[in-house]
């Protein structure tokens, strides 16, 4: 496997790592694009949200509950915003299943993402 | 309770429904932007990511399953992006647990949306 999350995951790739439990690793992006710019990985490799089975929704749900303590842990509850890009034309870079935490902003205008939701 | 999402849920406001079972509905958000833009939204009323608690996780997955169904549907597998805005300062708007769907750009470089990862 030449997946660099599965490198991060067995260490075998450095990254700045926020928090990390058996089923979950959380690393800063080293490209941040917010204050606050974090991921959220499952250990699982799973491609992307369209590779995501009946068999997975437990994990889903404990990704985003490691987002919620990883925000509070960082100050922003209350305050960010979690994206997945999935697939190539979604903008899917690392084909590792991830979760994009973005915060610390100082205030909603400071938000510089013109075209999000 | 005054929550257009629990109103749209029970009927009691329009919407351009997409899908529904007993858990969740799917809407098209009336101000799009992008040419898909639907809210993926658990019937159960959540304010937001940051009141999500272990029970919860199946219903989370259940979201994202239907997600990714409702993009296939949509002719938009492998080129979507899902966004969850948390708290006022992450630009939530309506305090009911939505996922946004976004996708149906002509290509990669149309996806007008500059400070997204």
């Amino acid at each position: 496997m030449d997946c660099i999350f599965c490198k991060i995951i067995k260490k075998e790739s450095p990254s700045m790592i926020i928090y990390e439990d058996k089923d979950i690793i959380a690393f800063q992006n080293i490209r941040p694009l917010a204050p606050v710019h974090i991921l959220v990985v499952p250990k699982e490799h799973i491609p992307s949200v369209d590779q995501l089975e009946e068999k997975h929704k437990d994990l889903v749900g404990k990704i985003f509950l490691t987002a919620k303590k990883v925000a509070a842990d960082q100050g922003i509850a209350g305050a960010y915003k979690i994206v997945f890009n999935v697939g190539e034309g979604g903008g899917q870079i690392v084909f590792h299943l991830h979760l994009h935490l973005l915060g610390g902003w100082k205030s909603k205008e400071d938000i510089d993402m013109p075209g999000m939701p």
